[in-house]
């Protein structure tokens, strides 16, 4: 129904207050909400920053503009990395962006992005919603006026761009390569200089020479970033970000304050961006790492299983660290190595299994 | 707002039409809608009949009651194959079902859960949103009067349950075994005899030796079938189930005359249910699994490279024979076989690739 006629309805009624009371189907109403939604992505920026303007978009679909959200990309009303306390503060309502840049809030943050030798983006959400993972989102959250939860995927990240092979963990020492959050820390444990940089500026100092070597996300993103017009091996699977999810936080206090049906509202449109957005990455990168390969001369390669192993020891160091931290992040920790074994183990049974059978008959 | 609010607001303005129509935050509503929802599955079905009860408590819940759902599982109002023509007919609004029980009306209609050799839940869903799949969907659908969304995955089914080793395909022949649909017809081809049964008869047959193995779903689910009571060895990874997708299918006439903000709705529930469902047989396999071979002694086994190539040559054949049907059946498989070399191709190089070095790294 249009609002137009739901005024004009209202107009109908207005002759008897009895009459109102009980007609047997009542039009059902609720409050007009306001939402003013800031993000760490640059505007339109595919994926990532499409993504979350799309889930705005949806939620004032779903209510016929009921729901209106004013969204701001990351630096037209406060920078990407300030999002977390315009939140937190109420200044707004809602942000939507990666919490691994507010680590240094709490590390725990991490694991509700992207942790090395974590979970996959379908892992990630059976430990969200069946194993635990959500209620300690909620608890850490909480305790900085926040009420998370995930909206978006971008699945398994690309291991990055490097001027040269790189055919064992030695020849990591002494690389400065782009590589935010723990999968930086891990770097630094095998000799590497980790640098975090915005995206804006990945090119310039990947060109310049200033960084050796960068990661951003995937094919379908990092060929518009051109990162092959300065480094041409693209390694694979990485290591650092196996599914990064995308979180939608909101002020805790104005979203307990929200009716249940509003809050269900929120939340399925927040899981259907994580559905879409998934799916978008899975369905573009794809074609992208095509044209990578046989336009730009991309030369694709898989990290050797040595190398695995060293990044495997890092990341077990890196975590130590991590639950050194406080109570609450080794619990953390804790839940989602317990989701590792029981979910990522039965992905060798499943999904793993599946595909590589699958794709070595078919030749895919 | 509470309904009672509602209509407390709605007299408050009664008394003044221009001020009705004038306030700044007017209430905003829309018709209750009553939907009938028929189903394939038992009552309280793990999995799936929850999840498609979940599905319909979601909308009443998104709604505050303005859209209602009266619910019928299997037989409670029609068996459980009779759903389509029960929706088609506009007897009711919509159903949750697996659409590849309707290949009699249209061999692509297996397309829209699983299709032997086919997509993953998260490659079918790049496939469905992104690569041409739900323009498809509709074009099928909309032949039978019908609109059909997806709600929910179960992710890879298991090879089956089998009383002794199955070495090579040369122990398919003169197989009984219970699978449905054009896994069915893989089988065939290799000389087995394939066999439908609902899951309320399997049981009792595998029993009684009246077939010799059978599939049903995945360790969570089989458990409670009890299946390891008659055969011992449990094979994976299956073949002809590598992501069933669930369905809503819905009488087309009634969804084109929803506004766009109930489409919506109705779209975000269903996709927020394909993220729990598919995270619920996820989170549930893996422990499941490990209670059947610790517990009951299953024998876990996995399907030798001769079998599965076995499995692929008879799968191409039977493909053969769906595209005979129709022009419309060719579309669908050919969008299908090339989402799977775009979609399936990159899983090579992203979660495939990252599972098998992180489990290998971590022991898992």
């Amino acid at each position: 129904m249009k609002r137009r006629d739901v005024i004009k309805k209202g107009l109908i009624g207005a002759g008897s207050v009895a009459a109102a009371a009980t007609i047997s189907a009542p039009a059902i109403a609720s409050d007009r909400i306001e939402i003013s939604m800031v993000s760490t992505w640059p505007r339109d920026f595919p994926g990532l920053g499409t993504g979350a303007q799309r889930f705005a978009q949806r939620l004032s679909d779903m209510t016929d503009g009921r729901i209106t959200v004013k969204y701001f990309a990351a630096g037209e009303r406060v920078g990407a990395f300030d999002v977390f306390d315009e939140v937190a503060s109420g200044n707004a309502q809602m942000y939507h962006g990666a919490d691994y840049y507010f680590t240094g809030k709490h590390p725990g943050f991490g694991y509700f992005t992207a942790v090395p030798f974590g979970l996959t983006a379908s892992e990630f959400t059976a430990w969200m919603r069946f194993a635990g993972g959500q209620e300690l989102y909620d608890k850490l959250s909480a305790d900085f006026g926040l009420k998370g939860i995930t909206c978006g995927n971008t699945g398994v990240q690309m291991g990055g761009w490097f001027r040269k092979e790189m055919r064992s963990a030695a020849d990591f020492k002494g690389l400065k390569m782009r590589m935010p959050g723990l999968g930086g820390s891990v770097l630094a444990k095998l000799g590497a200089s980790p640098v975090s940089l915005p995206g804006g500026q990945i090119y310039e100092n990947l060109i310049s020479g200033a960084i050796d070597a960068t990661e951003w996300v995937g094919p379908w993103n990092d060929e518009i970033m051109k990162f092959y017009e300065a480094a041409k091996f693209y390694y694979y699977p990485g290591y650092h970000e196996p599914g990064a999810a995308l979180s939608v936080q909101m002020n805790k206090k104005w979203w307990d304050g929200l009716s249940k049906a509003d809050q269900t509202i929120i939340e399925a449109a927040a899981a259907m961006e994580t559905d879409v957005m998934f799916a978008e990455f899975n369905a573009k990168n794809g074609a992208a790492l095509e044209r990578l390969v046989n336009q730009q001369g991309v030369k694709l390669r898989n990290f050797s299983d040595d190398t695995y192993d060293a990044f495997g020891e890092a990341a077990e160091e890196v975590f130590e660290d991590v639950q050194d931290h406080s109570p609450l992040a080794k619990e953390i920790h804790d839940s989602m190595v317990k989701a590792r074994k029981e979910i990522g183990g039965w992905n060798n049974i499943s999904d793993s299994a599946y595909v590589q059978q699958r794709n070595r008959v078919l030749g895919l």
